[in-house]
């Protein structure tokens, strides 16, 4: 299989049904350069990897996305934490230790984003 | 236990002996108040947590110092991370799933800071 | 006192009643790790400390907030900083010397958001 | 020309007709402070310079506002790249190489700011 | 007096005394743009402004370049704020609290750069 | 060409003979990781891409880089840009820019750095 498509399949898995459709259906001569580039190295280079399995590889990126300051693509990634097994408790515990490591702005900020996906998807009262 | 003691007996199961010895030996009336800080509020209130073990904490340090850009502390974390279980491989896999979230620079300070501490542990020819 | 009444006590003194009221109300199992982190470390251990007064605690977390691209709680804590004393004027100083520091796009975000605030409350016309 | 008139003259250049006179109509004793900054040190002492064209000036900006992590300023200067002779094809090559040096998540941000920019503009179907 | 007179006048005293010679004796034809921009706009644009007092600007100063990762001005400001009056106890109070908004690894490093300059100036045993 | 060969063609072609030979010398089974990714995703296929000139690539780096906070990488990007044409001015101008958008501190320790490297190539009295 070539990186794009592996990368395309892994993505579908991280993300769940749907989101590769709706990412092919807004694609236009300017953003299929990033599209791509997240396809191919981002899922199909690095992602589908071994050495480390899914779900670390989700709960690194909560962590780097609260310190790079990203909430919007912390949201996808903390849907993508709990379709690779990660639990509402072990969450909680990756952003507080980034409270200590990343600051607390940076941490509180991302306890709402991450918060509001939890509601959504039912995993909080 | 208290935070503290608790902090510290995290703290040098972590770094290894001499860590905290070595702290105490450097103490003044100036750094006494983060050191303290570190011991009660980093390692005894954060790392002393379940919810996740502790080489799942090291390999989410590892991520952050290299986004946070602090490669004397990611210094210390590989250290740690080597001492929790985690593999030469699987340092390396986070380091390069830091290449595509962080970007190129980042990681690759990282793995430069990183590859001198394996060398010195005698992990990398 | 312990650390998070005394917390609790500050921050309350710091944003104005209600705000602790307003946390509480919507504290739930996943945000109230950061919570009681925010109580007790942040304003228990730290804001609690003599040393240097509240005013002068204000005004370096604006410039801090500013620094580290974090708008929304900057707003909060320019709230804080006009309950703890600081004018107009030397609100407009700090973010007008984070231009120099820390680029004019990080100041220039700053004033348009304390501009908000200060609108609300009646600081400006 | 003093700096102040001449950081006017070039800033309408950059953002088109009607920018400098809508901050104008928006200026307060509170911003006058940045706004003047702004004028004077950024476009009448710094982008006044020769030495690299404007054109060049607005592809580092794109490339500066993507690595830190600033949306709304790197809106308004995708306006001003364009303005200033920049292809849509060469704002896309910006971006892509941001994605390697600042990361996938910074750069696919600076995508969709700058994917509303060009439609609103008609350079994009 | 003009701002580059201005400016120069306020980072002697405020550097000490030898500072702006030895910048003057290391200038050259490109290191001069930004020697000039910094007496120019820094110190006699923005720190000659009245509204805070110097010993704050220090302040903000000390809490911004740790949030910057700046360590090499961070030194240069501990001098500074020491010559406009700043306690060891005030610079451990902001370095404190920087650890809680800017994380444990900056305030760490702050306090390792500052404890060489504290050390330097006999101002610590 | 596969993105390896064409990625290690135009490193060497950027960096200067013996870049390429100094990093395969020092390879090992550690580094090889990040070694690929640079010579395959970061040359490869980003900088093989036409729509902007190389000249254009090493410049935006340069600025990137003051806005990342990577000194060392920086470095190697002045040697980068000076091999693709850029003059001393073109990169003063560069560096002066990154000064309003960065901040000064991110500005001036780039001039420094810079101005190493341009007085080891001769560039500088």
């Amino acid at each position: 299989m070539d990186a794009r498509t592996e990368g395309r399949r892994i993505m579908n898995e991280l993300m769940g049904d749907g989101y590769v459709e709706k990412k092919d259906a807004n694609e236009n001569a300017f953003n299929e350069a990033i599209n791509s580039y997240s396809a191919e190295v981002c899922f199909g280079r690095v992602w589908a990897r071994d050495g480390i399995d899914r779900k670390t590889r989700s709960m690194l990126n909560l962590a780097m996305l609260t310190a790079l300051n990203r909430p919007a693509q912390l949201a996808h990634h903390v849907e993508g934490a709990l379709n690779n097994g990660c639990t509402v408790e072990e969450i909680q515990e990756i952003l507080l230790q980034a409270a200590v490591y990343c600051g607390l702005p940076a941490a509180g900020e991302a306890f709402k984003v991450t918060e509001n996906v939890l509601r959504t998807h039912g995993h909080l009262d």
